[in-house]
């Protein structure tokens, strides 16, 4: 469970799921993160500079604007997340090798809020090879 | 193999896919489920209020517009239903808990048909945990 | 390890990871196929006609400008190579049949690189069903 603080967000959880990949004692599989949200996503980047994760938001509200003249607003007013969140998808599947992760230097995995801030239950779910 | 009935069009296919999960016997893994084409998607999204789908459909016709000056266009004029595809991506992974799906509250597994109507073709391969 | 010529790319990678899937001798599972880069991403789409991926990173680059207004900008330059990695993603799964990649007749496992030149390390990680 991530509780995000901003409307849109990106966060780091890339030590998060290290911990369950190596309490799991897989050596060598696949690592599958999922975010149980409709407004939410998971996505692997940089996180060395956290401006990437904002210019990714900033990116999203420019390409599928909040109020765009969707037909869900009519619900909801929230169109924009979901279409956002279907761009970048729920989950992201990382290699296992050794025991670890195996990202390269520059890459993380990150959760991205874009109907925040709220609790997002997250799923790690571990395959061996 | 799911037959299309428009243009473009989001269609539900959760519950195939459970079945197909059910009928496995498998308690704790991975569900991946690929379209076997080229100009469709697999996305996870809301599935309560259809419109959703309309939304992301005309989003994505505003990102990449048909006609918008693709070179594949000299051959085929469905360069922006190959782009679109390929923004969302052909499939989607997602995790089996206690031998069914599992999905937030919010979220479905969707085909996402982006130059139809056709008969679209889907695999659904399962890994245990 | 792929070497890309050109600042933008869509690279067919389809026989290597075919390779990679017939040593493993695996029949029946998911082959996992990612790159280890922030700024160049893996999708499945179309391989015939070449035009297609030019017309991909045509479209993420008038959707995701270089030099946007974006944060990272201030300090490397290359935040919209980020953003449109993020929006394709680093890795597709494909399915396992037979011992071979179980593709449509227009599909291909792409490499698509958003600021080369560059040598990319990509990792093909298979999982038996």
């Amino acid at each position: 469970m991530v509780e995000t603080r901003e409307t849109r967000e990106t966060r780091d959880i890339t030590e998060e799921v290290r911990r369950v990949v190596k309490a799991s004692g897989v050596r060598d599989g696949l690592c599958h993160v999922m975010v149980l949200h409709a407004t939410a996503a998971v996505v692997v980047n940089e996180n060395d500079d956290p401006n990437i994760g904002v210019d990714l938001v900033d990116a999203l509200e420019r390409l599928v604007p909040k109020g765009g003249g969707w037909l869900h607003d009519r619900v909801d007013g929230n169109a924009h997340a979901h279409i956002q969140a279907a761009i970048l998808g729920p989950s992201e599947t990382v290699p296992i090798d050794e025991g670890d992760l195996q990202l390269g230097t520059w890459q993380g995995i990150m959760l991205v809020e874009l109907e925040g801030p709220r609790r997002r239950r997250l799923v790690v779910r571990i395959v061996e090879a």
